[in-house]
């Protein structure tokens, strides 16, 4: 049975320092001029999940891309620094060596993790009201990108422009998601699809300004067990912007399984060029 | 001329080791059971505003709140783990020296600060029609808690219940605030007010409820300039859940001033106990 590349690309080798591990970029999850956000999201979140002294289950992660990434190696660490009860704290940073031998950091992060029970339960915002996935075409948001193909993504609403003629006039997209090849949902994966969306200003301006996700945050509603029933079945994911100024922009996000249950709400703050 | 409780509450003793600083808890923002979380969320950016090698402004704050902070000293650091050329990484931490003579992380975190230019804007999150501060009467929104004093706060939606029978169907608060006595705005106020919206499971199920803020994030969307514009007026603040799940849920809230400039929003994960 061969590996699917999410796990290929999240494969960490220990080391002799507890939570600090080895691991090398995914050209099966390459942008532009880096590494997929998401994927590098979806590292940091398993550095954490990976520690032998882990208690509980995600329930929030914020990575913040201090660099650009290179191809090839780096080191991710996680450090427990704070273990209660029921809930544990994580400092996360992503390194490089760059050609003079330095370390460079590429990201720091935080997580929580947590051991979650039982209690009154609500879930406030449904599921929007939308065609489900099989009735819709399976679409590439943006052409001469590699990690695009290892989603299967069905628009409902604001698809990437097809003319960029400064026509935009609404940041807001829905559509459903899925690993390409299916995938059974986890924790890291979750955290991948949270950094899906391509930048509101390409759709709010219907312009091709340059930008980049400087920070990310993701909070995760559900417990593995959900995860694990969602399988490989799609997400519906919703993001929009609050606002756009003086070069960083939001981007507020959901999502939900095919059930309809909330599995985790990010947001990020994005920079623009002009 | 006396110094504001809030300048005293974020008053930053500098060591020999830069961007370590001894600081005290504040008794005036005192909440139940240890300080009020967003004037913690404020000495941890007041860290990162206060280091001689600062570049820029605040774009992102994210704080985790680690452990009880007990009455007394304590110790921030703020650490530039990364500095481009015009966007820096910051790592906080906010450590307390135990009963027992070992050093407790009672808060771990992250900031980006950079410098901003000007660029193509849009505000696509008006603020509410609402009634404006001068026609609404000052409430406190809870008893018993000293912190709640150092605001004015003029609720216009979904006010601290008055009732506990579990009669709550929404979360959605809307309030006016602003520092008590007044205080030019500045990122360390405006951090704080970002946490100023009590626990949404308390409106939502009109339960009293035990809960507390795990995690909180502020990206700051206005600069110094603006923030001094806003002088010592008025803030609507708007913040609602959107999921309550096993433990813990979301509060997402935005923070506009009176002439309807979006300043912040932010996002945090709170526990709750059933």
């Amino acid at each position: 049975m061969s590996i699917h590349p999410f796990d290929q690309a999240l494969a960490l080798t220990p080391t002799d320092v507890p939570g600090v591990y080895h691991g090398s970029t995914s050209a099966a999850y390459w942008n532009m001029v880096g590494p997929f956000g998401g994927i590098t999201a979806a590292i940091a979140l398993k550095s954490v999940l990976q520690h032998p002294a882990l208690l509980g289950q995600p329930i929030a992660l914020t990575v913040n891309f201090a660099g650009a990434i290179v191809a090839g190696a780096f080191t991710v660490s996680a450090t427990p620094r704070r273990t209660n009860r029921s809930t544990q704290h994580w400092v996360i940073e992503l390194t490089q060596i760059d050609t003079a031998g330095q370390v460079e950091v590429m990201l720091t992060g935080t997580a929580v993790t947590a051991v979650r029970r039982s209690t009154w339960n609500s879930d406030d915002v449904p599921l929007p009201a939308v065609p489900r996935p099989a009735g819709l075409p399976e679409e590439k948001p943006m052409t001469g990108v590699e990690w695009i193909h290892r989603y299967d993504m069905r628009f409902v609403e604001g698809a990437f422009p097809t003319e960029w003629k400064g026509q935009g006039d609404a940041s807001l997209s829905q559509l459903w998601m899925r690993d390409a090849p299916g995938r059974c949902l986890d924790f890291c994966a979750l955290a991948s699809m949270a950094d899906i969306f391509f930048p509101r200003v390409y759709l709010r301006r219907a312009l091709r300004v340059p930008a980049g996700t400087v920070a990310l945050t993701v909070y995760f509603h559900a417990d593995a067990a959900q995860l694990t029933e969602s399988g490989s079945g799609y997400l519906l994911g919703q993001a929009r912007a609050q606002t756009f100024r003086n070069g960083f922009f939001d981007q507020n996000s959901q999502l939900w399984n095919e059930a309809g249950l909330l599995l985790a709400t990010t947001n990020q703050i994005v920079y623009y060029k002009e």
